[in-house]
């Protein structure tokens, strides 16, 4: 069994919403609340905004209005964020996870978010660095989820055995499955291979698979997240941006090559016709609106990072991953996995000075 | 003007063909041989096999058969194509380099042709580290040439420094690009993102482009290599490898996962039937043969790896560009571009001792 299968789940899940982040705002962050609570009866929703941006939802059952006067916007730096707008509306919803909301969503700056949220949360015991955790479709039709995504571009072989622990809770909690299988990204299966902090993390991988706190599949290469060989990939931050980055790039790339074949002649823009259902059918499948929400993973309160050009559709399955991840307990996944051995916190570990963490922004 | 534009092309080519190398040997090789001879009067080929395996290519023109007893497999350790095959293909071609070849190439193990490159040729005055060079489909329908893909799992900035004058050569001689413009691989695009090497790295770039001997256009991000942003990225091996490994897993999903819709149904099968010739130039438009060929770089020697499974059009392919590359004089031009005031060698620049640096054999 699991280390955190016996983790009851919440009846009453409340949320903190941002709404006035992200490149829309409101207009988008509304409509999915709305739509979100009528498919979730034991949500309810602090809605945090100014007095004007929230009056669509003035009565709404189970959301309760809470004002902040200012915003961060998506150019803002991380230190406009921390030192300067002490009410925006990312500190105001992050600050309700002191105050009796179990998780807090955002479609705002990324930088900004993981450098108030370590500001205003702090870490929890046992982890040095938060990460960033996302999800990419697989060929199972499922999800593989990738962390650390650039919060940490060093990373210890400590930091990347968390990462697999606070991912284990992670899909444990939101995706259901009990014992997730983690590999570790590398460069060839063989244990030799790798760089020396891939090689010891390897080891620590080992010995936290044969302790039970995780199932530990063993090395995996760049291709294997797209086959769902395991539930969980983890990397160090900087490889984590670039490989989903270069996806991103490929996937629209290849999207826009299949478009421009078919509008190029009269008689290519008949077949798309033809083929619009058999296109849009696989349009859906790998729609990524399906997959948004990446987790802010290691702090002391539940934070999730929508995409900021996110529509109501996609935040809306942002909203439903927090909302799973609340409901399921995750930190009190991560504290049973942390366990009482708790993680070796080894001497060269240094403290991190970068409040939002080196290219934390880019990420999801 | 490119420090290289003055370097005239050699008026005849002769390249080494290890023909027994890859998936399927003289099968694949020697009828690729055959399609490039036609196309290519000035290129001379020195077929290197076993006896039988050459038979079919007697009496063809412009081809000298150079007979080797054994064959590197692509399962074979390191150790075995250095230590035990002294007879090996791979390794005949490789030494032809030395008796007037001016490239070879092999679709054989890369671990092993980059251990025996390194080992039989030495790298070039400057060069630290071998790099492995591969090119990309980009938004521009032309080329986005990346290194190092495996060879050199953790890389000082000095390294990647070198891989952008190799890459720069490279680009100018097979692409016929005189200023190919380099990115630095990063995770943001303002100078402060990333990693000490990294930023490091940007430095030297820097420096090297001030001082004319690369075009620097200064980070870029994963998504970039798609767009065509630079025609050369510059990363360290496990960030090339993940990313190279990446983009063939989620394009090779997102293949299968088009041919599924489109067979889903008998509807969909109709669909199909009209789509077909759109279907096929998308398919011709992103094919991964048509840019077979990856370039060992910073040996005294031009060394060039065929993809294990090609067939005989990528083999060809690959043939092409290692022509180009010697056509041009591609070790000419790095010797230009490295200068005078050749590439520092920080005190801190340990040897590497990992003869095909770790992973090798898992790129190109």
């Amino acid at each position: 069994m699991a280390p955190d299968a016996s983790i009851a789940p919440l009846s009453v899940v409340r949320i903190a919403v941002d709404c006035m982040g992200g490149d829309h705002g409101a207009s988008v962050t509304l409509p999915a609340c709305h739509s979100f609570l009528a498919k979730h009866p034991q949500a309810e929703l602090l809605l945090v905004g100014s007095a004007e941006a929230l009056a669509p939802a003035q009565g709404w059952a189970r959301c309760t209005p809470v004002i902040a006067t200012e915003v961060v916007t998506m150019d803002d730096p991380i230190e406009v964020a921390l030192r300067k707008k002490r009410d925006s509306s990312m500190r105001v919803a992050i600050n309700q996870l002191k105050s009796g909301a179990h998780a807090c969503i955002s479609a705002g700056n990324t930088g900004a978010l993981m450098a108030l949220s370590r500001f205003l949360l702090k870490t929890l015991d046992g982890i040095d660095r938060p990460a960033i955790a996302t999800v990419l479709p697989n060929r199972l039709d499922g999800y593989t989820t990738v962390l650390d995504l650039g919060a940490n571009v060093d990373c210890t072989p400590e930091h990347l055995l968390q990462f697999a622990i606070m991912g284990s809770a992670l899909v444990a909690a939101v995706e259901g499955r009990d014992e997730p299988s983690v590999g570790l990204l590398n460069i060839g299966e063989e244990a030799i291979k790798g760089s020396d902090t891939i090689k010891r993390a390897g080891e620590l991988l080992r010995e936290a698979g044969d302790a039970g706190r995780i199932r530990f599949y063993g090395n995996v290469e760049g291709n294997d997240i797209f086959k769902g060989t395991v539930d969980i990939v983890v990397c160090d931050g900087f490889v984590g941006n670039v490989l989903l980055k270069t996806s991103e790039g490929l996937a629209s790339m290849l999207s826009d090559f299949i478009k421009q074949e078919f509008t190029r002649s009269l008689l290519s823009k008949a077949a798309a016709l033809v083929a619009l259902p058999v296109l849009n059918r696989f349009k859906r499948r790998v729609d990524p609106r399906r997959y948004n929400g990446a987790a802010l993973l290691g702090l002391r309160g539940l934070v999730f990072k929508s995409h900021g050009s996110a529509d109501a559709f996609a935040f809306e399955q942002a909203l439903a991953r927090a909302y799973d991840a609340a409901r399921n307990r995750l930190l009190d996944r991560v504290h049973e996995r942390l366990g009482a051995a708790a993680l070796s916190q080894p001497s060269d570990t240094q403290p991190d000075t970068q409040p939002g963490g080196a290219g934390a922004e880019q990420a999801a």
